[in-house]
């Protein structure tokens, strides 16, 4: 019997995802406006069999943009543009329940769905921040708890909107003028506390049926929202005792919720710096450290705490951050950052140096061997079913991987040596969920 | 000098214009959910040298799906997957001021923007209907000419975050650390009656800076909105006489908003139902409308005009129909049906067979010339800059356009032999609207 295999995403972000990627001699930040790179990206990351990309997003600019890279992509309709030049990898887009109407985000990952063949992946965010919520009439954002609530709801109309339409409701009979059985099509009628929505969806079931539902929020509420609808989740963990904590807790959920623990796929942030020898990987990290604008990145860390740090002496230790519960962001992420502040007792420059690369992210230095270690650790480990692959320059980071990393993963079969699925729910073998509505007779 | 070029737009929609198209043998009906049909269509269009190609969309599902095609796709993401294999053409996505979010749809066209080259274009359409309303927390849909209110302080607020950033905001100086210039991104803090928007957005001015704004309204209030908004506009007009009088209303309104009347483009809608004698194109035109399913159609016409006239007996005239003011849905096209049933004296089965190719545009039945002689003199005739092209079958209709009367208008030295310009307002002679806001120092 074949080895239980690990799963690969391709987190693709501008011309990398250390934060002074762009000022390094290996990238050319033009392209984080030319859509040829993001699809030459894909293409690589297809070349090793990755099961899929993935895109975040927001809905503000954030950081100082004298220092900060800005895009100029909106997720899906770039991953359009991967699916045109792609034939197997997923892809999936983040977007926010917060700002946006159940019915029109059911239709973009159903189009994004019928164009790519059944590749199509929703990351599902509620979006934290007054500066979003500025952006959407608000002037503050709404409370994180209630944000959950109102995500809850919305996916579970967005479900019921892919689930108006069954796979075989198309009769298409020319000759008596019936072009769908309307027993097959229905309203959803769903009149909840946010949202109340007719349907059907005005889009025929597209190949999956259910676009891929993948969720990244680790908090109290992110698990107990990722272990009643998510299908894959991305998550940041900085050792492996933790990363084993959350997997275990995370399974235990979804069992105790009446779901397979293996149809929820977990994959941990890895940010490969990597060097032929050990050397040449410590050096590339170095530069990349040594390129941080100090003042940029104490001005995101602050946006992202939603603590102002600016003004801190830079080599004096972290302060005292407030409790979780006091925070109205990113709580999980929150939670990492102060405990590796207090782990380690960091001085806010080094904070500032362990985060450039991958904003909490596991940051491995080493050689192809060294990362394919680490991989091969947490997987047996019982921390992980996979990677979320977040390069720190882009496109070297990722080709690198493909090249040398792959391989050996490949040699200790832990990863396929090509797609034997045709979706991203096959990629990730997962079944298709039940149409929520009851079979027509 | 040479002589006034006119302007040609491909609007596509599934397998045709002609409600019953999906029936018809030189159809497929199940093209209408394959990316690879649209992309072909969008590959002839170019081959004609086309100014744009154009899709309509709605946020309900139209009619009985017994006997109505549904679609698949969101216009965006299809346009997207159209941009990737095309050069030249310009693209259209119609998206509602009703049912989204200023800041989302900002993103949307300038990441289109990007992916294109510059090639985007927004239908701006207010949405009419209570069944839309019903997928999106309402009962019945807000007022006319309320809509028409959301959608000018929509513009608004679109056209200030595309100003946000200026083209030359960009720096990209590795060595200093500086991605942008921060003089030349600003805030739009926008308060008005129906949205608060801060910004910037959180994307870099893409190739046009702004998408091109297109319209289709032409009652008293989407007059006044084309007038100040639009630069290219689409229009149902049945006589050459009444074009003219819409073309003239049209350019004298603009012309008074202190606007170049040649900057705001005039394109009526056109069913050329082609045959290579009169007798097959009359044979085609008949063999369609024999296929239109009455019942479906007067259902579709009741929704269409907010008056139910279902029951009502096939072969006799169409009842007296309601003012204009009376009506909460698409205002100029009632008023052409109701003047169109009057003026001919029709009974309800021969106006579902006038509708039942272009909805009330203008078809025409004949050979390649009859078809270039009505472009010809509607165009030299103060009633058109051009026309948006509706063929009855796709993709025939189409290819037999490109490849028949396109090579006409060019004979006549009315239509360019190949593309001039590289982004779609160039393709339609628009200059780029000022920035909004003061250039730095």
């Amino acid at each position: 019997m074949l080895e239980r295999q690990l799963h690969l995403n391709a987190f693709l972000m501008g011309v990398g995802h250390h934060e002074a990627a762009w000022r390094h001699p290996r990238t050319d930040p033009g392209l984080v406006a030319d859509v040829g790179h993001f699809q030459r990206l894909a293409a690589i990351a297809e070349r090793g069999a990755f099961d899929s990309v993935f895109l975040a997003d927001g809905v503000q600019l954030w950081g100082d943009v004298r220092h900060s890279v800005a895009g100029a992509f909106e997720p899906l309709t770039l991953l359009t543009a991967l699916a045109c030049v792609t034939d197997h990898i997923g892809l999936i887009a983040t977007a926010s329940t917060g700002f946006t109407e159940p019915y029109n985000l059911a239709r973009w990952f159903s189009s994004l769905d019928h164009i790519s063949g059944g590749r199509a992946g929703w990351n599902i965010v509620t979006t934290a921040g007054d500066r979003s919520a500025q952006n959407f009439n608000l002037d503050v954002n709404v409370e994180h708890h209630e944000r959950y609530q109102r995500a809850a709801e919305f996916v579970d109309v967005v479900t019921a909107l892919w689930d108006s339409w069954d796979q075989d409701a198309l009769v298409l009979d020319a000759a008596s003028g019936v072009f769908a059985d309307p027993d097959k099509v229905r309203e959803i009628n769903h009149r909840g506390r946010f949202f109340r929505v007719r349907g059907p969806l005005n889009a025929v079931r597209s190949p999956q049926g259910r676009p891929l539902l993948v969720q990244a929020g680790s908090s109290e509420d992110g698990r107990a929202f990722a272990a009643a609808h998510a299908e894959a989740v991305f998550t940041a963990q900085q050792t492996v005792e933790e990363a084993r904590e959350f997997y275990q807790d995370l399974k235990t959920r979804v069992a105790a919720r009446g779901r397979a623990p293996d149809q929820v796929v977990v994959l941990p942030g890895i940010v490969p710096v990597l060097g032929s020898t050990a050397e040449e990987a410590r050096r590339l990290a170095e530069e990349l450290d040594d390129l941080i604008v100090p003042a940029r990145a104490v001005g995101r860390l602050s946006e992202l705490l939603g603590v102002d740090l600016t003004g801190h002496p830079l080599d004096e230790p972290v302060p005292p951050l407030p409790p979780v519960d006091r925070v109205n962001g990113a709580r999980s992420r929150f939670r990492l950052i102060r405990d590796l502040a207090a782990r380690e007792a960091l001085t806010l420059r080094q904070l500032l140096r362990r985060l450039g690369g991958g904003r909490g992210h596991k940051v491995v230095v080493g050689t192809p061997e060294v990362v394919a270690d680490h991989v091969e650790t947490w997987f047996r480990g019982g921390a992980a079913d996979g990677f979320n692959v977040m390069p720190p320059l882009l496109p070297s980071g990722l080709e690198e991987f493909v090249d040398h990393v792959v391989p050996l993963l490949r040699r200790r079969g832990l990863f396929r040596s090509g797609y034997t699925g045709r979706t991203l729910r096959e990629h990730y073998g997962l079944t298709e969920p039940r149409n929520r509505f009851p079979l027509s007779v």
